[in-house]
C-alpha cells in the first residue's frame, strides 16, 4: 500500500507551526509497512485542496489528512473530500451525545458550530476521540482508502494508534501487516553500530533491519511483513537474539524510550538516588532526567557550577584544581572527578553524575571545543572518568556529553562497567 | 509572488526527522512578502522527483529546494531540475577549491564524490554555503524562479537569509518586497495581547500586524509591502510606535531572540550576575540561559533542588518551612522566597530566581498540578514572589513558569518592576 500524507492548515504554510504530523504519522504508517511516497501541505482553501486530492489519487492508494475537522468554517477537509467523492454528509449520534454532554457538564450554551465536529462523510466509520470533540473518519472507496485525523497532535496520535491503525490492518488484511520492534542504543554512533550488524544489515530481506539516528542516540527497527503474527514473532526473535548478542553493551530499550527513562525506572526498582554536578550541560542532563515522570522519587537534585565559585562552594571542588599555573583546569579529568565526589557527599546520594568542558563556540582554558570529561562517583566504588571529543555545535556538544554521561551511569547500573 | 517548497528526502518520508526547514522557509518567505500555498515532501527517487516539480510548476513562480545537494548518488535534485529544464551540470571552481582546501587541511584523502558538491545547473547563479560544502543553486528560467538549498538545517538557514534572500529580493523588485519588524513579549498571552492590539489589528491593512504564539512566548510580524525602502520604514514606524506604547511592559526584543538572550545580553552591558534555584523546572532555565553563547560571563551556576534535603543543605532553606505539619512546605511562596535569597547569598550574585512548584501528572503536597511560585531575590532590595496557577501538560507547566521567571528578572532589569 502507497501511501500520501496530507496536512490542511494555513497555520503550517505560514510556518507558525512544525508539520510534526507528518513525521508521526510517517513512523507509524512505515511500522504498519505502508510505504509514504509524498508529503504535501495545503491551506484553508477547498479548491486547492481538492486538487491536491486529485493529484494524491493518481500515485498513491491511501490518503491520510491532518487537520481541518474542527468546529469553525475553515475546517474544510471532510466537506472537500465529500465533494470530490460526490457525497453526502451525516450525523454521527453517539459523537453529538458526547458534544452536548460536554457542554451541559460544564454549563455553557451550546455552540452550535460544535454540531460540525460530529459529522461523517457518508458510509465512513468513526474513529474514536478520546482526548477531543471531533471525530475522526476512515473510509474505502474505489480502491483507495481515506483516513480523515484531526490537526492537533494530542488528538491525532491517540486517535491514529487506536482505531486508524485497527482500521488500516483491517485493510491491509494479515500477510500486508507489518510486525515490528523497535531497539534503542546510546554510547555508540550510527555507522559503528551498522559495523558492529553490517552482515545482517546486507543480507537482510526479512526481517528487514533500518537504522535511525538522533542526537546522542541511535535506534534500529526490526521488521517483518510475512505471515501471522505468531510466525512473524518467531522470524523476528531469530534476528533480535543475533543484535542483542553483538550489542548487548548499547542496547539500553526494546521501546521508543530515551535513555534517561531506562535510568530513572532502573533507579526506582533498584531503590537508589541520583545526583548531578553539571558545568558545560548547563543544566541539561537535569532537564532531561526530569522530564520522566517520577524522576523526583530518586532525583534528589544537583548543581550547574557554570563558575569556579560555585564549582568550589557548592560542590567542594578543591580551588588547588581550579585555579593557578599548575592547576589542571575547570576543563580537566581531575576536576570531573572532584565534581561528582563532592556532588555525591554533599547530596548524600548513591550515584552523581559530571560534565565538564567546553561546548563552544570559542576556546576556553586554551581547551579545543568539543573537549568533555564526565565522571560517576558511586557509594563504595572507584570514580570513573572519561574524555570525550565531540563534534558539532554548542547545542550538538552539549545533548551528545549529556546523553555520554548517561549512558556511563546505565552501564554502570546494568554491571556492564 | 506564489512559492511551493519542496523538501527532498526520504529520511523525511520514513519519519526519521521532522521537516522543520519547511517551517524556517515558510516563515522567512512570508517575511519577504512571498505567499507559499503547498509544501511537499518527495523521496530520493528521481522520477518522482522530476513529477512533483511539473506539479508544482502548475501552481507555483517560485520552487525552493531542500536537500539533495550532497555528495552521493542519492542526492539528486540539482541532477533532475537540471533534466526537467533540459540544461547541463557546470562545476563552480571557487566552490572546487574551497573542497579540495578542506580536504588538504584536514590531510585526507580527497573523496571524488565530493566534486558533486561543487556543480550548478548551467546559468544557476551560486549560492555560497558558509557552514558545509554544498553550493545552492538559483535561477529564473519562463518567469519561473528556483532555489536550491542544502538539507542540514545549520547549511540551510544560513544561505537562506543571506544570499538565498538577497537574490529573491532582486527577483521581487523593490514594489513587491516585503518590509517587516517581528516584536517580541513575555508575561502575556497570545489573547490578552491581542486584546490590548485589537483596534489596530481590526483596522490593519498596510502595515499588517500577524501574531505567532510559542509556550511561554509570543510574537508579532509588522509588515508593508508598499514603496521604497525609506516609504516602508515611514510607514512601520507609525504603527510600531503605537504598539510599543501600549505594551512596553511585556516587549523585550525587536527580533528574533528569546527572552534569555535578552536577559544575558542586558546583564553583560550592566555586569551583573545572576544565579538559579530550581525545583519543578528541573534545570530548564538553567539549560535556556546556558544555551545562549557568553552566558558564562553573567551566569555563575546555580542548583537544582528536586529533594527537600537538597533545598536545605545546598541553598539554606530552612527545615521548618519545608516539612511539619504547620509548615508551608516545599511548593509555597516562603519557599520561594527563601530559595532566591538562600541561592543569591550563596553564590554571591546580584541575582537571584526560584522556581517551585507541582509540573504533574500527579499532585504533591495536596497541592493542585499547575501551581508554581517564582521569586526573585535581588542584591539590596525587596524579595519578590509571584503566585501563578498555569496550564498544560507537564513540559508546558515547565517551560511557561521558567519563561515566567525569566520574564519577572527582564522586568527588574528594564526598571519595569
Amino acid at each position: 500500500m502507497k501511501a500520501e500524507i496530507i496536512a490542511v492548515g494555513t497555520e503550517l504554510l505560514l510556518g507558525q507551526i512544525v508539520n510534526t504530523n507528518a513525521q508521526y504519522l510517517s513512523r507509524g504508517l512505515a511500522a504498519l509497512g505502508i510505504d509514504v511516497y509524498y508529503q504535501t501541505v495545503v491551506g484553508d482553501n477547498k479548491e486547492r485542496l481538492i486538487r491536491a486530492i486529485e493529484i494524491a489519487r493518481e500515485r498513491a492508494d491511501l490518503l491520510v489528512f491532518t487537520g481541518g475537522l474542527g468546529p469553525t468554517l475553515d475546517d474544510l477537509t471532510r466537506d472537500a473530500l465529500a465533494e470530490y467523492l460526490g457525497r453526502g454528509i451525516e450525523l454521527h449520534e453517539p459523537s453529538m451525545e458526547k458534544i452536548e454532554a460536554m457542554f451541559a457538564g460544564r454549563g455553557g450554551v451550546f455552540i452550535e458550530s460544535n454540531r460540525r465536529q460530529a459529522l461523517l462523510i457518508e458510509g465512513a466509520a468513526p474513529l474514536r476521540n478520546d482526548t477531543g470533540l471531533a471525530v475522526g473518519n476512515a473510509l474505502a472507496v474505489d480502491d483507495t482508502c481515506y483516513l480523515l485525523l484531526p490537526g492537533p497532535p494530542r488528538e491525532m496520535k491517540p486517535m491514529f494508534d487506536n482505531d486508524g491503525s485497527a482500521w488500516l490492518r483491517e485493510q491491509l488484511g494479515p500477510s500486508e501487516a507489518l510486525h515490528s520492534v523497535l531497539l534503542k542504543f546510546a554510547g555508540i554512533g550510527e555507522s559503528a553500530l551498522e559495523d558492529l550488524l553490517i552482515d545482517l544489515i546486507r543480507e537482510q530481506s526479512d526481517p528487514t533491519i533500518a537504522p535511525y539516528a538522533k542526537e546522542g542516540e541511535v535506534a534500529i527497527r526490526v521488521s517483518t511483513k510475512a505471515g501471522a503474527a505468531e510466525e512473524a514473532a518467531g522470524k523476528l526473535d531469530r534476528t533480535l537474539a543475533l543484535i542483542r548478542d553483538r550489542t548487548s553493551a548499547y542496547l539500553f530499550a526494546e521501546e521508543d524510550v530515551p535513555i534517561e527513562t531506562t535510568i530513572v525506572r532502573k533507579l526506582t526498582e533498584m531503590r537508589k538516588t541520583l545526583t548531578l554536578a553539571e558545568s558545560c550541560t548547563g543544566g541539561l542532563v537535569s532537564q532531561l532526567v526530569t522530564t520522566v515522570p517520577g524522576s523526583a522519587v530518586v532525583y534528589v537534585g544537583g548543581v550547574v557550577s557554570y563558575s569556579n565559585a560555585v564549582k568550589h562552594k557548592q560542590i567542594g571542588v578543591p580551588m588547588a584544581l581550579l585555579e593557578g599555573p599548575d592547576a589542571p583546569g575547570a576543563i580537566s579529568a581531575e576536576t570531573a572527578a572532584a565534581m561528582a565526589e563532592g556532588m555525591r557527599a554533599s547530596a548524600d546520594a548513591d550515584f552523581a553524575l559530571s560534565v565538564t568542558g567546553n561546548a563552544g563556540p570559542a576556546a576556553a582554558e586554551d581547551k579545543p571545543v568539543g573537549l568533555v570529561y564526565v565522571g560517576l562517583a558511586e557509594r563504595g566504588r572507584e570514580t570513573r572518568v572519561e574524555k570525550l571529543q565531540l563534534a558539532g555545535d554548542r547545542e550538538g556538544i552539549r545533548i551528545r556529553a549529556a546523553k555520554r554521561a548517561l549512558y556511563m551511569l546505565w552501564q554502570s547500573l546494568t554491571g556492564r562497567a
